[in-house]
């Protein structure tokens, strides 16, 4: 239970550190509760508050919060909420009342493309050559062949059948459950046992409830193949939940988990999100750049961080895996899908991936990773991944900090206990392709000078 | 279990007709399975496979599937999936390679918002003021202005404080389970006995086995005032979820529903997704446009049907839950938000809702559906919503016709058992305010030719 915890902020965005388990206070449930009452028409028994109360196996909200408003309260006190903004680019967003102008260093757009011309022209001229938002009808029925085009066009750019989604949350929402339910991956051999990995993103860790309605749930310490093989000897079916680039610095064991699929058949699922675009040479990502696909593996990730755009990819492992999952992955399927907008900024996006521009940002990015690991080298430093945590310790110094360099023109945030361990305090940094030399370099000598003034 | 059952259609979208029990053969498990084992390390018994398969409480993907997937492959053979179309007009749509050309009498944009010019320039222009996609952080930190003039149109639109989402279903994902755990709607009283309407949207039953985690779930018959006072009764909190007009007929039973919510503060939760725009002088929905707004009231809809854009909103009961939701409402905090696209589309549809224009495509549509209605009367007649059936009754016939149809130029779905009763298949029409009369009068000749041709 010590290290890093990161509830509350896991709310913050998908860039989080992970949770040593998603809700710790799980087990703070009332003493004596009862069993889960069935949800069919209950004998109205006897009310009382254990009745009442769920199991919390998986989530317990009224812990969660105890916890979580704190840090959030103090973020807002702190000015570091709600701040309102006009773009004029990454490294400028003025606040309208103030004219406080600050450069974004909290952004998961790594490679800037959110506001890359061809990009926002995509977007643009897909409407006005669709004419419409959207069909507003099920894309398994009837769908416009834009949405086909970027169908194909991510298809060949991750050499996988993609399943585009509304975001990559919703695709997971949807694909989650039916991997635990047996009907992803091949085999008539029922339900797979779900073994998420510890430091796993919320967004995965949410929908455990929905998975462990169909099969048995399982939380794996964090790349533990140890204790994932003795889970897959145990078990015929086992699925395993991870990211594949985990934003608070490490990478997924991909190598051992690969030995254990081939050994066990093991069913492997990762979101990529942190990697995609800034990772592989046409921005596969982590994951999808050093593996084949196969039946037993699935990618997802989200096209609205670097890769510029919205939305989410579910790279699939089967053919029939993308018929499937159009007409029965849930959310994914009575969810609207990408609306024509988001559709033309991927189709742009994706054709920016084929061209040298993506090799040139990715170096960009990789310039100012090194750049501010010489000035304040990390326990991260080197790993390539664009999330920096400069520890301070105390929590208030790091609050200060983080309000000191907002004052000074930089947005990047105070992270403490339970985001990390107590004081392990920091503030996170996260770097961009488009963060210009001079605003880098102003920023870590601001990061000194308040280090030593606070 | 007979009447209404549509599991698979469910799937189709979020205009489909309302299971009896989203999962009604949640108790086809397997017998003497074994109680959930908890999610925490588990001592390592001996596997068996009563330990793997989950309980099926809520939920039962294999017994789903074994029903679903016979409908969709029989709608695949008939040729009605995966129709792929360039967009000319909701009316013309066309099939590339074949040139056939179609009318969508099965889209959600009942009001033809869709190809709006003015939405559609809403989107380009808030892209190029913007210049950007998205800043790719979570909006409670650092938002766009842009996204702030959308929360204050639709907080004035609608007369309540309004939280966008990326779909209304997501907006359902991160809220629900909040109400189960009591931290929403006012007071200290811990955890909510969940209550769902059985003809309630999928995206709602989705998420009970997540709630199910934080209290108790119950199901209750449709619009069943009786059976939800006597839990009112039972339990000291309790919240209802249920649909606001029932896309298959019918809406939600408000002024008992009230009248509960006063003697026993009851709170209410509806997804008014297929009232939206449609009914209200602002387009404000069946529920809102007829009650009062109070910390016990929540009402959610889809921003991509009738609204002609994209994404969802949640009107709140109070001020105090748009920043607690903003900060705590799981997918809603970390799925990315609306892009600047779909924000510019949904201000400038918020603005044309505003407008004389909006009161006369409601009166449009009225029109259609009263010219359908005097020739094809059926039961859901004078109901003022856009979605009706054709009883045929045969379902062979059913898919016969839907088939005739489309080769006629219009693309309507054949319903049938489970998304009807046995023996009472039909077609599903959905009208909408742009389609045009000549199309609709020739439609409907082509119902009456082809019904007598079958």
């Amino acid at each position: 239970m010590v290290g890093r915890t990161a509830l509350p902020d896991l709310a913050f965005g998908a860039w989080i550190s992970r949770p040593a388990h998603p809700f710790p206070f799980a087990s703070a449930r009332r003493p004596g509760v009862a069993p889960t009452p069935t949800s069919q028409e209950t004998a109205m028994n006897e009310s009382d508050s254990n009745e009442i109360v769920g199991p919390h196996r998986y989530r317990n909200a009224e812990a969660m919060l105890a916890h979580g408003e704190r840090v959030w309260l103090r973020a807002a006190d702190s000015g570091l909420l709600n701040i309102q903004v006009d773009h004029e680019s990454n490294d400028r967003l003025i606040v309208r009342d103030t004219g406080h102008e600050f450069t974004l260093l909290c952004s998961c757009s790594y490679l800037g493309l959110n506001h890359h011309p061809k990009i926002i022209e995509g977007a643009v001229s897909a409407l006005r050559k669709a004419g419409t938002t959207g069909l507003s009808i099920a894309e398994v029925r009837v769908r416009l062949n834009l949405l086909v085009e970027l169908e194909e066009s991510l298809r060949d750019l991750y050499g996988a059948p993609a399943l585009p989604g509304v975001s990559c949350s919703v695709l997971t929402a949807g694909i989650l459950p039916l991997i635990a339910s047996g009907h992803i991956g091949g085999g008539a051999g029922g339900p797979r046992v779900m073994v998420f990995d510890r430091f796993c993103h919320f967004s995965m860790a949410y929908i455990k409830p929905i998975c462990g309605d169909e099969a048995l749930v399982l939380n794996c310490p964090h790349n533990d193949l140890n204790y994932l093989e003795d889970i897959c000897k145990k078990y015929p079916r086992v699925a395993y939940v991870a990211d594949g680039a985990y934003s608070m610095g490490g990478r997924t064991a991909l190598e051992g988990l690969i030995d254990l699929q081939n050994r066990y058949g093991l069913f492997l699922y990762f979101d990529d999100s942190h990697a995609l675009s800034i990772d592989g040479p046409r921005g596969e990502g982590y994951v999808r750049s050093r593996i084949e696909m196969n039946p037993l593996t699935m990618i997802v990730g989200s096209l609205a961080k670097a890769f510029g755009a919205s939305g989410g990819v579910a790279m699939l492992g089967s053919e029939r895996d993308f018929q499937f999952l159009y007409r029965n992955a849930g959310p994914v399927t009575w969810s609207q899908n990408m609306d024509v907008a988001a559709v033309g900024a991927c189709l742009a996006s994706a054709e920016l991936h084929r061209t040298p521009e993506l090799g040139q940002l990715q170096a960009k990015l990789q310039r100012n990773i090194d750049v501010f690991d010489q000035r304040f080298p990390t326990r991260f430093s080197g790993n390539g991944l664009p999330i920096r945590l400069i520890d301070v310790g105390d929590e208030d110094l790091a609050v200060r900090l983080s309000e000191q360099l907002y004052r000074a023109g930089y947005y990047c945030s105070a992270v403490f206990f339970p985001i990390v361990a107590r004081g392990a305090a920091g503030v996170r940094v996260m770097l961009r392709a488009d963060l210009a030399a001079d605003r880098l370099d102003h920023f870590c000598d601001a990061v000194e000078s308040s280090m030593a003034s606070a």
